[in-house]
């Protein structure tokens, strides 16, 4: 349910709407637009009496939502959604960097923090580059309970480092409830990987989080099952959703997975969430990220995930898909040329 | 890496190989068979110096294990592996009951529980006819955050109840690291659903409990990552892993997933630990459980898992899938007969 | 659109109905029931005008069919139809085999006709099991253009000897109209490949055949997409097809194809036609074979296909599928036992 | 096995390298590249004698070639492929326009030819436009024997007056030997489909055919299949091949199948054949068709084979992905920018 306040409706009407919804065992999500305020309503299993609140102070209509995601539909809010990351500066100051919008945002850094030499190495190239946010993991899902799981709060570390000497934001992934409490704190994205998308107590636990959170595809999942992923953020509270899509898994054997590059103009047809595309883990293969990035960015996504390491063939994890400095120039210049056909910047 | 000891090595001289591995930084998980006994070694990223090792009293040999798992593989332990699970009755005896082996355990029960009526309901039936062990979700990993949760603590409750009543033996699923607590302390089986069977998190805490765990395998996972996932339980410590194939997703859009059976024979060939068969999620809908669960005993599974429920039509969740008791007590006749076939009895 | 006739319609008053249709513009397929005969109309893209029809003598009533398909419909024909396959015996006597109906067929042979000697020597083999069908490719469809393809007439004369010497009938694919034309000639029933099910061209010529007809599944064929290429052969005026599962493409990389045995129940709902299990190509591997020839008779197949080489490891085509003759002595046998379940004998 | 010339071999000594592998009883395939010639041998079911091939004059080395494709290899031919199409012009003159290369080719036009007036509307409006190629089915396979299956022969007669009025060249379907003998002879490329890319009767029939063909992804081929599929029209001696990905059968719901744009480079590393992208089909929504068109061409296609209908709601095959003339013209703007970028040029 889905109840629509007028153009001129009062910030006092609008809180009163939102404690009716309350009082009745709901729970209400203002969602201010451009035009006009929207507030969804969950936690109804079943009907919602429309009747109290159509008859209130400033209300324009009330709309039964038939599709399964609320929140993140532009029924909901029709305009995209911005984030907004404000960055400490080495100089002290604050750089606030978007994902959405006219710009097109590049994340980059290495699969996994292996060191702190690693890093630094990577993002002293990439801040040279102008790039803005880095990604790295401290902890790694792996197949294999023998491969290296990453470095932990002492990866955070470093990442926390990276930040403060290059002014980096950083995003980097959480894999379970004690994870994302400390990555919240170091971190100014949280991610959450693919093989978690539909680890709800994951998702909820992220949707209580204050930070913007980062959310991949699943493997196998569905369209709508992607959204729903996402609603469980949004429905706790935590409307800072970036989804990523990073391949699904099919039958085809020649890339690591199959790329679905057709969700992006889909997704944003449905959501006002913005929506990135990891090209690295979408194709497995280094010589395929440069043409699929550009792809990527032709089709319309906010953003790519890139991995880049200095030394791909001594990778801990992921090496045959990482792209070396000089590769990720190209790549950079690349999609810059491409986003400014579709009247976008590249940050 | 896998360290077979002699025929007749004694408890001392294998005490002490595993003494050796640890004092080496690995872990040694001692596997004993019907002939002899193994050691797995795990916690070796790389090479382990094998010398020192193979020239112990009562080592016979040191074979380096190439296949990514290890604990689950028959090359460690070549006999079925049988779980037991000793369940009190209601007159104060305990009577055990089995999965793998000779016997094909049926595990019944509603999709969730909903209330202390429908949960004793079922069981009253099931345990008429002669099942052991019952199903139930107390936590219900559902696509949508709007859709029903699951009871909680107040389901396990029940299920408790169920056993102190029926003497059934309870498998309840755990979706994160607290819910898996009160699970271990509730039930007498964990089950890890599908969307969870790479949360490597709790895959870990679950290597970490005292019950058996019953593993699904992910809606898009390839049989090595389903292996790969119980090496990681086995990895911890907890040899009691049960596999449950509940189909996978693919094009074919007339049943939810598309059961695999052929996974069956194939885990049969590669690993010791028994698998059952999930033919209600396996194909989510009513009319193809009988059907695909005699196949599913004739193909070699241990077992299955059916979902029955007084009044699907009622049902909070999946009630599509889910027989009536009359359904279920034809479906137990039959694949009687059909294990009678494989020389197996029906537990 | 389905003319349904009442109960005891004269043979003059179906002649009549298909006579006014014919005069419609449409095309008249008279199927007799047990109890009452309908009558399918193809040939309408658009509406039939029902008013002239419904009033005939003799006529229950009209149906319009929704469902994309027709003559293959359980609508039009609720029995089970039953392929006759009359085999005409080395003492000159017809032996009558069928499938369908309560008996499970077993058509069995190799890949490939390599050789007169091979052929014979799995024909004995065969005869002497008390096998009735015999399968064989003289015409192969193979990915490479360099791999054997078969030995065409040649190949085909071979097989017309095995009936002569052993009394076994013949099932052989055709892979074009030019091979259709032969192969109708030589062999009892006409077999169309999974690479060639969409093949509407083929299906066409296959409907105008007068031997039965046996249809593979296609790799990536949905359930609507297998029905509706049967419907091809059915509306060209051949009601003799004959269905058959032969796994499909996923992901799934342990076996050659996923063989999706929930399509033999969902067949069945749907149409009355007859459906086999294809485990050798269904699995591609040796020892799977005999446990999902289990498995397909205890989820309810018509019948199996398999594939059976004297000399597996020297076999020009498919030798990793083939069963030694003495595996299909168990096979045989186990698959007797699990169709005794289900109150059906082995033909 | 692949025969490299020296770079100054003579035409004498190409000729008689030909000869010889003749004599030898295989099939001699010249490849003339812009610094050597190389020559496929075909037919060589196991091992040829390299040694008397070797020793010959203007004989470079002889390559024993594992990959199960050859002709379409790099390994044969390093340079793209150029296909040329010669189309004779309104005025008497014969306009070449090519495929493959530095340009970016545009074949637009309706999915089916349903009448005279439909095609010149569409073709009038394309050749505005500036388009060189014209698609348009004359044979349409369809799912159901009900559906319109294309005006056959007067369709092609109606795409030779769309050459004749318009100057532009015709692409069209051919569905089997028959068609494809018509096909020939009205078109200027012949079009495989997707149903049809392992229909081994029709690619040899093709490799006859004086005509270039365009060869279409099957909806769960790999991407060795898809070559090998090319390589069957090679071997009959037709090097005048494009490819196409119209994409592939997956889970994934939102769009009719999954566009595989990392074919693209995927094929670019393995064969010198053009490859273009369909994505009308590929998507199966019209809203759709832009994105992924700019992504095709931002990816590396050669080309693209889009669907353009004056009135797509009406039409009788594939109205929803079928572009109205106006969002053509927005589409050709757009590529035409888009292939700027990577110093292409749209035909």
């Amino acid at each position: 349910m889905l109840v629509v306040m007028k153009a001129h409706a009062t910030e006092e009407e609008i809180r009163k709407v939102c404690e009716r919804i309350e009082a009745l065992g709901y729970r209400a999500h203002p969602i201010p637009g451009t035009q006009r305020t929207a507030i969804g309503i969950t936690g109804n299993a079943g009907e919602v009496d429309i009747g109290s609140l159509e008859s209130m102070p400033g209300v324009a209509e009330c709309i039964p939502v038939s599709k399964p995601y609320k929140l993140v539909s532009r029924d909901v809010k029709e305009e995209d959604t911005i984030i907004r990351i404000p960055v400490r500066q080495p100089d002290g100051t604050t750089a606030e960097t978007t994902i959405g919008g006219a710009s097109v945002a590049l994340i980059a850094g290495p699969c996994a923090i292996e060191s702190y030499e690693q890093a630094m190495a990577v993002a002293d190239c990439l801040r040279k580059a102008g790039v803005r946010l880095f990604r790295g993991g401290a902890y790694k899902p792996r197949t294999s309970p023998y491969s290296f799981q990453g470095l932990g709060e002492a990866g955070l570390k470093i990442l926390a480092e990276v930040r403060e000497r290059f002014g980096l934001g950083i995003v980097t992934e959480a894999v379970d409830n004690e994870s994302l409490e400390l990555v919240e704190q170091y971190a100014d994205v949280i991610q959450i990987g693919a093989r978690n998308m539909q680890n709800f107590s994951l998702l909820k636990r992220a949707g209580r989080a204050r930070k913007p959170v980062l959310l991949k595809r699943g493997m196998s999942a569905t369209l709508d099952e992607f959204l729903m992923a996402a609603e469980y953020i949004l429905a706790e509270g935590n409307y800072q959703v970036i989804l990523c899509e990073r391949g699904v898994r099919t039958f085809s054997d020649f890339t690591r997975n199959t790329l679905d590059l057709a969700v992006i103009p889909a997704v944003k047809r449905r959501s006002h969430l913005p929506i990135l595309v990891d090209p690295s883990h979408g194709t497995g293969r280094r010589h395929k990220v440069l043409p699929l990035s550009r792809a990527a960015v032709a089709v319309g996504a906010d953003g790519l995930l890139v991995e880049v390491h200095p030394d791909p063939d001594r990778a801990l994890s992921d090496g045959m898909q990482s792209l070396i400095p000089e590769e990720f120039l190209q790549l950079q210049q690349e999609v810059r040329l491409i986003a400014a056909v579709l009247n976008r910047t590249v940050n």
